[in-house]
This record gives C-alpha cells, structure tokens and sequence, in this order.
C-alpha cells in the first residue's frame, strides 16, 4: 500500500516519522524542502508537488495549518482532483466544522474517502508516537488506515461517521484544555494574594484531582512563566478557541466560559504576547490582579 | 492521648471511624444522636455536649457544615473556653478566610493551638481513608496531628504558617472544580448539538487528556444525568464559589470564571434544583442550549 | 437628478416613500412587487430588476437584510456593473465590516462612489423621516447625497473617509442598545425578588438618569412583556451582536459584554423565542431567576 | 418643626445647606468641624454630638459613608436612643439590603421611623437641588417630610412600604449606571481600532439613543480621560456594584453583567487606580485592547 503526507510541522514531521519508522511507504511534501530531505533519510519518497505526492498514493495524510492553508495544498494545488478514485484522504489537521463539512462534500464528488482524524497531544507526544487519535468518516476507510494511524498513536477513537465529527470532538477538547489554563490561572493569582505560592499549589492540584496531562502540562509553564517557545502560540489558540465559539454560534449554544477565553486570548495578543503559549491565559490572570510572578521567581 | 470529634455529618462519620480504626482515643459528639451511637459501638465514647467532649482532649476535631455552625459548636457552646491550654483544635471544615483568621486569633487567646486542615475528597473518599488533607498553622501543632490525620488520609498537605491559608487552598481547589464541571458541561452542549454523545466524549476526555478524578468523578454523574442524591448540593457549592469570589474581591483579584459559576449555580437554585449535585451546572449548560439529556437516555 | 431605491422592506419602504414625498425623481424595485406598486401610487417608477433600476441613476440608495442578500442584489444580478460611472450607491444596510470593505473596492473597480450610510431608528422613525443617519465615504459624495438624505432622516453624521467606518459606528451603537436592554432585563429581574415592581422601576429610571430613547422604547417592551411582532427579532439581533464580536476579534479588542450578550441572544433563539423582539434579552434574565414577569400581570 | 442632620460630606453638606435655604430649623452634626462652621454661617445649628443633634429632632437626616459608618454614627454613638419617639429618621445613604432591613427593626423598638431616601445625582446636581429622591417606610411618614425633601430635590419617588425597598432601587439604578460606563468604554475601544474617533462617537450617541444624564454625564469623563478628582471613586464604586451581587445572590438571582463590573473594578483598583472615578472603566475597557487614549490626544 502507497501512502503520502503533506505537511511537515511541528506536528507532521515526526509523525511521518512515525510512518516511515513502522514500515510505511510514503512519500512526502512540504513547503519548504529541510523537512522533506530528513525524512528521505530515514526512508521516505520526496515529492515535488502536493499532486505529485498523492497522485499514486491509496492513503493520502495532510495535516496542515488552517482551513485556508488545507484548502489551498489539497484542492487549489490540484492534489485532490488528481487523488486516485477509491483513495482514502486522513486530514488530520484542526479545522472548523463548515470546512470539514465542505471538504467531506468536494472528496465525494471525486470519488475520494473524506476521513477527519485530529488529534491530542503536542509535538513530543507526536515524537512518542503517543498521539490520541479522533477518527470519522466511513467506517469501512477508518478500518483501513487505522493500522496506519497506529504507527503515529497509541489508540485511535472512533466518534462518528461524518467526517466533521472528529473536527467537533477536537475542538471540544481544546476548548476544554483552554478552560483548565484559564482556571489554574484565576486560582493561582486568588492564592499568591494570602500567600499561597504558585508551584506549591500547582504541585497539590495536579497530585490529587487534577493529576493527568491536561493540566500537568500547563502547570509546568506557569510554575516557571515560560511561556515560549510556543507549543500552542496564543494566536493560534484564540483560532481554536474561535472555532468553538462559531461552531457554538452556528447552533446557538450558549458558551460563556468561551467568552471569556476569547477576551483573555485578544488582550494577550492585543499587548503584543501573541507568540507566547496560551498558557500565558495564566500570566495574564496575575497580571490583571498585579501579581508579577515573574518578578517573584528572581 | 485523648482526642475528641465534633460532627459526624457525612464526612465526619467516616472520618471519625478512621480514627477509632487507627486506635486513637476518640470521644466524639454530634448534634443528633444516632451516628454517635453508631460510632460508640466502633469504640469511640460518647459526650452530651460539645464542652463535654473537649474537656480532657489534647486534640480536638472538627468539621462543620460553615462558618455559623463552627462558630455556634466550638465558640458559643463554650467548648473552646473548656479546652485545655496547649491543646490542639483541628478545624476539618471549608469556611471563610475571614473566619479562620478571627478563629485562629481566638484560639491564640484562649492558649489552643489552632490548625486548619480542610479536606480534598467526597464520602466515599473519606471512608476508605484516602483523603488527601490541607494543613496550615503552627509547624509543630501540625507535625503533632499529623499522624492522627494519617488515619484519615492518604496525604497531610502543609501549605503554611497562617491557618486561613490552608483554607484559601481549600477555595481555590473547590473552584477548580467547579471550573471543570461546567467546562464538561459546556464541551458536552457544543458535542451534542453535532450529534456527539456525551457519554462517548466523556469517555475519550476523561481517559486522556483528563483522565484525573477531578473530571472522572463528576463525568460519571453528567453522563447518568444523575444528580441526586447529591454529594455537594448546588446550595452548597454556591457558597463554596461564593468564598471564592469573596476572598477575591477582598484583595481585588479579578475572577471571571467565578462569575459564570456564581450565576449559573444561582440559575439552578432558583429553578428548584438547589438540592442537585453541582453537577447539575452541566444540566443547565445543555438547557440552556435546548438539550434534553434525560430525555435522549430514555 | 435620476435615483433608485433597492430593497422596500420594513425599513426601506418607508424611507423610499419619504424621498418621493421630498420630490425626488425615484426608480423603485423590491423583491416582492406588493410594496413596488404602493409606492408608485405614491410617484415612484417601477423597474422589474435591480438592473434595470439603476440603469440611469444618479444615486443608488439600497437596503437590504444582510451581506448575503446585499451581494445577491447588487453585485450577483449586474446592478453595480450597470451603474453608470460616476454614479454613487448610498449603501443603508448593517453590514459587516469586511463586507463593506470589499464592497468599496468592488466599486471603485467600477467607477463607482460608495457611500455607507446606516441608520439608526425603527420603523417608525424612519415613517416619521427622523432617522439618524451615519454617513461615510468620499466627502463630496456625501455632501452631494446630504440633501437627499434629508428627506429620509432628521441628521447626516458624517463619520469618516472610509466607508466601512459608518458600519463600524452602526455597530458599536446597536452593541450599545443590546447593552440597554440586558442591563435593563437584569436590573429588573433584581429588583422584583424584593417587590420592587418593573413597570414602576423602569418609570423611575426612563424619567431619570436614562430619559431617552434607547431606554424608552425597549423599557414599554419589557413593562408589558410585548415582544411580538418583532421590530428587532432576536435573531437579526444575534446577527449584530455577531458583527461586533466579530469586528472586535479580528482587530483584539475583548469584548466582556458582547459575550453576555450572545450568550443570552443564543439561549433566547435554541428556546424557539428568535422571533421574539430581542427586548426578550429582559425576559430571559427574568426566567433565569424564575421570575415570570407575564403571569404576574394577569 | 424641628430638623438635624448629620453628615456633612461632599453630597450631605449642599443638600442641608439648601434646608437651610429653604427656611428649615436645622441642627447639624459632622465628624470634621470645617464643614458645620460653613453651614451655621448660613444659619444652621451647631451640635457636638450626634445625640446632641437629634435631641430635638422631630425629622432626622442623615447621609452617611457606608454601613458602618452609618452604624457608627447613628446608633452607637446613642442618637437612635436619644431621639424622640415619633421623630423621624430619613437615611439618605446607599447602604445594603440587610443592613436597611436591621435599622428599620432597630428603628421600631425604639418608637422611631425610619424612611430610607438615598438620591439619584452628583454633588453638583445636590447643589442646584436637583436630586431626584428614592423614598420607602411608612406611607405617612413619607408624606410627613416631603416637603422637606422638596428643598434638596426636585422629585421624590415613592418606591414602598418596606425601607429597604428604597435601597433595592438605588442599587439597581448604580448597577445600571456602572454598566452603562462599560458599554461606552467597550464600545468606543472597538471603534478606536477602526479609526472611530471616542469623541466624535461618543458626540453621536449621547446626542441620539442615548441623550440622557447617565450617559452624558460620563461621556464627558471618558472623552477627555479625566477620571480624576473623582466624584465616584472606583472603590465606592465596586462597593456598590457588590450591594447589587450580594443583593443578587442571596436571593439567587443570576447577573452577568455584574460579574463583569467588578472583575474591571477590582483590576483598577489592583492597578492602582481606585481613586479614579468609576469612568475608568472605559479607561481600562481601551487598556485591555492596548488604546492609549490619553497619549493620542496630546
């Protein structure tokens, strides 16, 4: 079986290592060509094109920035159209939930199984091949390429079978994660006025109710206010948070946390932190209180 | 050493059997009759009166429904008049910072050493002894109770020298768990509308990303829709928020997500849902949307 | 001076019919003819298209439901691409910002003038001529339109060189009016739990402090609970409020009450209430707190 | 018939001085001195105490900081026990619900009527005797000092039978101020990033919909960020909008608005800025979207 993938990321990059490492044969596209070269190395096929990339392939992985970028490599660059009748496309890039829709819509017309597949996990999971993986679409196409989503997770979660479903359950899930930074931020700021030290606290919470990855991740990088790199830049989490608030919108589900998510995530880029992780909901919850955490660290 | 305990509410009975299990020497008093009887036949003696219970005592406990019933039990009873000088009153109950602070001061009067040590855990946690326990007041104080509260707990906690601040962590836990259930059932209101069903999202969540006790135990309630009877009624975790946003508005620390937990958990009082589980916020999250959960389930 | 007029709904007929009634030369078309013919009885010329409509017009009023619709009208069926160069196409409609961006590019393409020109005032406001209108675009093809506006409004408030800008200040103004009214519904949803009865409340505030008409006209909706026939349907409503969290998104600006807002818009639309006035908002913070406002007038 | 009055504060001093001008026998009281001098120059009577004041008293007036002030000054330092039964004792304060409730009880057992009247309007609308006046108790009572309030205001307002009534509506009417202040600052932030000039807005809007003292009156603040001396500290303020939360929550009804309020206040206030007037809500509203209104203007 031929397979191939577009985007090569933070996130697709060792995830198609992940492919070439389990046996795979793929063959791989990305803009710029670092990338593409590494992973040649360890096995895999370089394609000049998105079309040239997929034009053999029975399985198609893309995992690229935004709708607009996914829209643009897949259809504009003319890969779909040229994707072989029968062949199965795996997005598994977090888009909105009208582009998956959309998307599933334009694949059919071509003859091509439309499989969303986002997943949990950030770039060292993806490295430990410990990626939760969201699948929806045809029952029949997720058997599939489940083998071969296996090689970039540790379990695959099936959730429906049209396609935006998995782009739904993504987006729940991030929303979800954005809440549990933007909690531990309200608490530490209440606890560092009676004194109550930021590392102790998250020390506590996430030994006892809240010891699991969700929020042990953040609490590391608001224990030390390191916010950059970026695994999650703010910008790109106010997109995520956004395609909750719309697809709430859509169906007119009230979401106020989600508001005040999106008020946080637009003053931290309005005042320049837009790179930073959006753990840094965290550092602004001090800040409006006026605790420098920072300062108290030194 | 002779120990006393007053209130075997639902948390206190249990605790108290752990102690008397431990074979600490407990006499214990409560304001009905029945579970002391209970507790007496486990090994424990019985006293009339809160006063009466506290007389021999090197160590007192006590875990009262809020700051009232504290005050009424131990100050106005008389009870802290009667203990000896240099005992040691652990006060198990979440009250008000400012509370704890005026108790503290009053105990220091009266020559009693007064430890905070409020509780992380339901019933079922405090019966199987595996509490974890927040302790803050006098270093010693707390290294002498330290491993009669091990009958009770899995872990003693010292978050410090200040007796209120173990409370301020007791507020800040509490509304961390607040934040997640509405977070759920914000994340299950959006799922559902796109036809993911709550009990599989909860699944996926709560076995990844939050797969903690704090999400797993209230997963379960919102996936049943079951919310009664209730282990921490609305009208309770209602004041418990209320402590929050209090304690914060007293040192001006702004709490966004303490204000949507406020209305929200005062939307369900109103509505006649006061005795639910505050899990019922992600009842009213999918009311709010139009979403009938029990209704689906049937 | 030849004009036409797109679009004789609620708001349009009205204003179209003021223009007549000022003696301007006016070409007319609607959707649905009913409205056409009234206003021909009046001196209006019929057109059977868009098209045809403004084929020799001078000035082009329209106003049309949304972006949507104003495109379909507009750009879809060849109007702009028939309007003569030179001619200027007063746009009345709320629209979105990035709609009225593309829309003053598309124009100039066609040598077209493109003036926003929102208004603010109801139906009933705008039968009385006493609208007022907010006006951006090249200058002097705001003076040229001023005196024909005048027909249709009490004042032109010019507001900047860029037409999107007169949307921007449309709406920021009715983000102000959905601000009134919930803060009206919520205000009286207090006092009632303490007897203090709505009608007379919102008499004391109308004549006071708030003695105008952005608080009037919406506090006789609440006083007697009217919410239909709609002026304001609470979806239109929900669409503007959408338009100002969009706008204050794309450019970082948090917006705290807007989410309150949509949220309360969103609940008011998922209870099957969309068609209700958005005055509703004053109901629905009533029913959170159980307090049925309509049965205790009866 | 004779009057005291005691507070003589920036609100308490020009509205005895117009009892005064009005021919009224009034005997006053301050805790600093300056001020009483000033008004027995214009013919009032000096008292050294406020038990001395009320003595005679058949109508006591009293406008006093806050609850405890308030409680301070009237009924520990022994007034309420000195005055005469029958008199009548007009509390003009913004003070709490449950505090209204305690002094009206308090009031009766001592054979004294207790009207609580608190004003709508500024020092300077006190000055020109503009005040509109809240008024509840007992009907004759209200009847009995009418006219006297008629030398301070220009309408009184009967809101009840029970005291507190009075408050209930001075609260909802602050709460409705505060939220008026935030809607112009939101409002006028995501204008400013569209090039929407504040003033020019703010000329707009409260010279249409919103052409009313409440909102005129801040527009000015706002419009040239002079929040500085404040007539309406931001710590009275957020004071107030925590009457309208706390009078909200003990009878469970939901107020998001007010959520919003005091998150903004209490960051002033932690930024430093309590001491400006509660206009700068829009100040930080303009902060959070990093607009600096007060360089662009120099």
């Amino acid at each position: 079986m031929k397979t191939a993938f577009l985007g090569l990321g933070t996130m697709g990059a060792p995830m198609a290592r992940n492919l070439v490492a389990g046996g795979v044969d793929l063959t791989v596209w990305n803009r710029s060509r670092q990338t593409v070269d590494s992973l040649c190395e360890a096995g895999a096929h370089a394609a000049d094109s998105p079309e040239a990339a997929v034009a053999d392939a029975d399985v198609v992985f893309s995992i690229l920035a935004d709708d607009a970028v996914s829209e643009k490599v897949v259809v504009e660059s003319g890969a779909l159209a040229r994707m072989k009748r029968g062949a199965i496309h795996v997005n598994m890039a977090t888009v909105s939930v009208p582009f998956a829709q959309r998307m599933a819509a334009l694949h059919a017309e071509h003859g091509v199984q439309y499989v969303a597949a986002p997943v949990m996990g950030r770039a060292d999971v993806a490295a430990a091949a410990k990626l939760n993986i969201l699948a929806a679409g045809d029952d029949h196409a997720i058997e599939t390429v489940t083998p071969l989503l296996e090689n970039m997770g540790q379990k695959v979660w099936p959730v429906g079978a049209s396609a935006e479903m998995a782009n739904v359950v993504k987006i729940q899930v991030n929303f979800m994660l954005a809440v549990a930074i933007e909690s531990m931020g309200e608490a530490c700021a209440l606890g560092e006025v009676y004194g109550i030290e930021t590392g102790k606290f998250l020390d506590i919470v996430t030994n006892t109710l809240f010891a699991c990855l969700g929020y042990q991740s953040y609490a590391r990088l608001i224990r030390e206010s390191r916010y950059k790199p970026a695994n999650m830049p703010a910008t790109l989490g106010n997109k995520d948070v956004g395609l909750a608030l719309s697809a709430a919108n859509d169906r007119q589900v009230p979401l106020p946390l989600g508001g005040v998510l999106r008020d946080s995530l637009n003053e931290i880029i309005a005042n320049g932190d837009g790179d930073k992780d959006w753990g840094a909901l965290a550092e602004y919850a001090a800040k409006r209180a006026r605790i420098d955490r920072s300062r108290e660290r030194s």
